[in-house]
């Protein structure tokens, strides 16, 4: 794709452009500014840092520019990095349901978003970079922290962060396990399979009182 | 890489030699060829088909020599590639306890090794090849496979490769969110406060009855 080669995105983001092939064309520029901004701002600052606003100046553009285009700052990310979902978009979808079952949900949720992902390769990307770059590692921890973790917090009982990053790593280990080293059986086990195994620790660890202290501590 | 021309790795490997003479250095060397072969054929052949016999006749030396050195097929590995433990006789340490309380056991020793290791960077640099390298996959796959799956699975009912790596996908996902992404509060919570949440979860996995079928499926 060229820069004067309009994509499906950019269309259903600008609707009347046949009429206008100037302005359109300037508009899927200005996209394309911010995204390549975001990406270099992202990975410059980290996420919590990479201010819209700051984005928005880099790509030369208004900052309501980058909302009309993207709509939120997770949406933004999420296409910078190429990811195959926006995992906020789908944490905040599973919240809505309700904490009953919430672990099941989200194994099941996340199954079929990564069986259905067309590659692993965009995350695998941050995660080839963030061990040797300490920018990165920010950039791909922030978002985590800031839109997932932050987000499951709001509904769980104290320790709530702690609780979400034990669902959150499990279900990273999960994602290296099956999809990236696909060690088998785990692998090609079944998606309602490895829920029903799943589901109930990540529901403890979602809502069953908190462990009492190691007494040995 | 060949196997023949020995890379900046290979050179840290060898101390200060110029003082040394004779039988050690020659001693010094054969292991010196023998990790270097070690690397080149896991990397291509993967950990199940880069026999000892094989790596030997690379290294020209006898495969007693490989042995002589480092005792295990598993310990060559670790030595080839710089990891900071043996994770396959710490599983063998674990299982020796017996079935009762491993779950806790296992991710109590993983979290010493691991807070206590110098760098997490030897894992990562597996990790990174994998995605891209089909063969770095299976080099990394077959040795946790053979070498950890399959012993946990000798101990705990069935289906016990699917239970292992319930808890090997687990531990992983722990080591990616503490040590690498460095995700707070997890990264840095006491170790005993994390073996009293993830024990029992690793236990259940290891021991409790199967999950019924789920009705939905």
């Amino acid at each position: 794709m060229t820069v004067d080669e309009p994509d499906e995105m950019a269309e259903q983001h600008e609707p009347d452009t046949v009429a206008r092939r100037g302005r359109w064309r300037t508009g899927e520029r200005s996209r394309r500014r911010i995204l390549d901004a975001a990406r270099a701002l992202f990975a410059e600052r980290g996420y919590d840092r990479a201010t819209v606003r700051r984005i928005a100046a880099t790509a030369q553009v208004d900052p309501a520019m980058v909302y009309y285009f993207f709509e939120t700052k997770s949406r933004l990310f999420t296409e910078a990095l190429a990811l195959p979902v926006n995992p906020a978009e789908e944490v905040a979808a599973e919240l809505s349901g309700g904490v009953d079952g919430l672990g099941e949900r989200i194994v099941r949720h996340f199954l079929d978003v990564w069986d259905r992902a067309p590659t692993v390769e965009p995350m695998l990307a941050l995660l080839r970079s963030a061990p040797t770059d300490e920018r990165s590692a920010a950039m791909f921890t922030g978002y985590i922290e800031q839109e997932i973790i932050a987000r499951i917090a709001t509904v769980v009982p104290e320790p709530a962060r702690l609780r979400a990053e034990l669902v959150g790593s499990h279900l990273m280990g999960l994602l290296l396990a099956r999809h990236v080293l696909r060690i088998e059986p785990l692998a090609s086990t079944s998606p309602d399979t490895v829920a029903t195994w799943m589901g109930p620790t990540l529901q403890r660890y979602l809502t069953d009182p908190a462990p009492a202290p190691d007494p040995t501590a």
